[in-house]
C-alpha cells in the first residue's frame, strides 16, 4: 500500500492551495482500495464547505475536433483574465489504452506548465462509474483547492457525455464545419444534452464553411423542444489558432449562469445532480462491494458458464447470489 | 397477494401453448413481490430448455413513424406464413402515462383479436430494468409457449434502444423519408444498432422520396465502420397500407439469420446477451433488496436532503449505508 498523509495534512493542504497535495489527494480518491475510499469519504465530506464555487464546464465533440487545442485557447484565456483554471477528464476508454486523451501533456503544454492552472488525466483502470466518481469528487477537491473554473473533457465517444453532463452547470459541444453532415449526424443525440455549440477551426479556408454550418446548427437546435430551464443554446463560432469566438464563449457561460441563477436553475441543477451522485455512488459501491463478497465471488465464477450456455436462468444465479448476503 | 398458480400448473399450461396461463405467468413475472420472484426464477427455470427457438426482432422508430401499424402488417403477414407470433414491447414510460403505447389494444385490432397472435403490453410502474427483465423472461416464456417470431417493440426515445438491442437477434429501425432530415438526425445515434432500416409509409406522394431517402442512408449506413459479425445493414422501402416490403424484410431478416448461424454469431451474441442479462439482474435485484432493508431505507431517507443541500458527501452516506448490511 502506497503512503498516504493524515486527513488534516491533505485538508490543509488542499484548503491552503497547495498543488502537490491536491495531486496525491486525486491520487487518493482514484484509489480502489477500501482503506483509502474511507479516507476519501471523509476527506470530501471535510473540504464540503468549500466547494460549490466554481463554474463546471464540460467539453465534448468527436475525436479530432480539437478538443485539447480548443481547451488549451480558450483555459490560457480564463488565466489571462484571472481565472484558476483547473482540466479534468472523463475518459474510461483509458482503461484499455491506458493512455488518456489528456495524458499526454504536451498535448497542453502551454497549458500544463502554467502555474495558475492544474491539468490532470483522466483515472485509469476504472469502468465509466468509476471514472465519474473520481472526477467528481476530483472536482470538488480542485474547488476547495482555489480554482474557479473547471473544464472537464469527455473523450466524444459512448456513455461518457452523460456521466459529464450529470456533474457540470455547463455543457460545450464543438463540432466541425464540412466534415460531411452524415458523420458530425452520429453525434447529433448529442446535440439535446449541449447548451452551447462551437463550430471550432473556424479560420482560414473554412471560414465560410463554419459560418453556413452555423446557420444549420441553430435551424436544427430549434427542432429541440424548450427546455425547462428556458435557455436557448447558442452557436459560436471559434479557433484556436486564431484566438477567436473565446471571449464570446465566455461571455455566453457567463450570461447562461447569471440567467439560471435567476431563474433558480442553477441550484436546482445542482441539487438534482447530487442526488443522481448519491444514486450512483450507491449502486457503485454496492456492486463492487457485493463481487467482493468470497462466496459471491466462488458461485458467480463457478456458475456464469451455466448462464452463458443457457442452461442457467440469469434470475435464478441473481437470487440465489443475492441470498448468500442479505 | 393475487392468487396465483402452482409451478407445475405454469410450467404444463405454457407449454402446452395455453394462453390464458400464458397470460397470468406474465403476469407473474411483472410482479415484485419477493414470492412472486421466487416463483419466477423457478418457472423460467424449467422452461429453458424449451427456450430460444424464436426469432427474436426489435422494433424501433420515433414516435409517428408508425410502429403499430407497421407491427400490425408485418404480423399479419408472418401468421398468414404459419408463424406463431408474439408482440411485446419496452416501454419504461408507462411508468409515468400508466398507458403503454402497445395498451390500446384497438391500434392493433386484426392482430390483438387473431388467434394466432400474442400481444402484451409493457409492464408499467416500473423502471427500465425492471421492464427490460420483465421482458425478457416474458419472451422466453413465449418461446416455450411455442411462438417462433418474437417482436419487441420500443417506445423510441431514450435508453429503451439500448435494452431491447441486447435482447433480440435483428434490430429493425423504422424511418420516414421527409420529416426533416435534422429531425430524423435526433436518432441517428440509433442507426449504429440497426441491422436493418424500414423507410416506412413509403406508398403514394411518399415513394419518390423515400427512395432518395432510401439512397441517403445507404450512404450514411457506409461511414459506420464494419461490424464484426460483417453485416451490411440493408435499407428496405415498406408500405403497412400498400402492403409493399413486408416480405422484402423477412427475407431480409431470414438472409441475416443464415449468415449469423454459419459465421457463429447467432450464438455468440445470445451468449453474450445472456451474460449481460445477468448483471443487470445481479444489479438489479441487488439495489432493489438493499432498499427495501428497514434500516438502509430509514438511514437514506433521513440523509437524502443534506446531500441534496450539499451539506453530506454523497459517498459518505453511500458507504454508511453499505456498511450497514455488509
Amino acid at each position: 500500500m502506497k503512503k498516504r498523509l493524515s486527513l488534516p495534512e491533505y485538508r490543509d493542504g488542499i484548503l491552503s492551495g497547495n498543488r502537490v497535495i491536491l495531486s496525491k489527494a486525486i491520487t487518493l480518491v482514484e484509489s480502489r482500495l477500501d482503506s483509502d475510499q474511507d479516507l476519501t469519504a471523509s476527506l470530501i465530506q471535510e473540504i464540503l464547505p468549500n466547494t460549490g464555487k466554481s463554474i463546471r464546464i464540460g467539453i465534448t465533440g468527436v475525436p479530432g475536433v480539437g478538443k485539447s487545442t480548443f481547451i488549451e485557447a480558450f483555459g490560457k484565456m480564463l488565466l489571462d483574465s484571472g481565472k484558476k483554471v483547473a482540466v479534468l477528464a472523463v475518459d474510461p476508454s483509458s482503461q484499455l489504452t491506458k493512455g488518456s486523451i489528456l495524458g499526454d501533456k504536451t498535448r497542453m503544454e502551454s497549458l500544463a506548465t502554467d502555474k495558475r492552472a492544474f491539468i490532470r488525466p483522466s483515472p485509469s483502470g476504472q469502468t465509466l462509474g468509476g471514472v465519474s466518481n473520481a472526477t467528481r469528487e476530483s472536482m470538488l477537491l480542485c474547488e476547495a483547492a482555489g480554482f474557479d473554473v473547471i473544464l472537464v473533457e469527455t473523450v466524444g465517444v459512448g456513455q461518457s457525455e452523460t456521466a459529464v453532463k450529470n456533474m457540470v452547470d455547463f455543457f460545450l459541444l464543438l463540432m466541425l464545419s464540412g466534415a460531411g453532415d452524415e458523420l458530425q449526424g452520429i453525434k447529433k443525440g448529442i446535440m439535446e444534452m449541449a447548451d452551447g455549440i462551437v463550430i471550432h477551426k473556424a479560420d482560414g479556408d473554412n471560414l465560410d464553411l463554419a459560418k453556413k454550418a452555423k446557420t444549420n446548427y441553430q435551424n436544427a437546435l430549434h427542432l429541440f423542444a424548450a427546455s425547462p430551464k428556458n435557455w436557448n443554446p447558442q452557436v459560436v463560432l471559434a479557433s484556436s489558432i486564431a484566438k477567436t469566438g473565446l471571449n464570446q464563449i465566455w461571455e455566453m457561460i457567463l450570461s447562461y449562469q447569471d440567467q439560471m441563477i435567476r431563474n433558480g436553475f442553477w441550484e436546482k441543477n445542482r441539487a438534482a445532480q447530487r442526488l443522481n451522485w448519491l444514486d450512483d455512488q450507491i449502486s457503485y459501491l454496492l456492486g463492487q462491494t457485493f463481487l467482493k463478497n468470497p462466496e459471491v465471488k466462488k458461485t458467480l465464477d463457478s456458475n456464469r458458464p451455466k448462464v452463458e450456455s443457457g442452461d442457467l436462468n440469469p434470475g435464478t444465479l441473481a437470487k440465489k447470489l443475492i441470498k448468500l448476503v442479505f
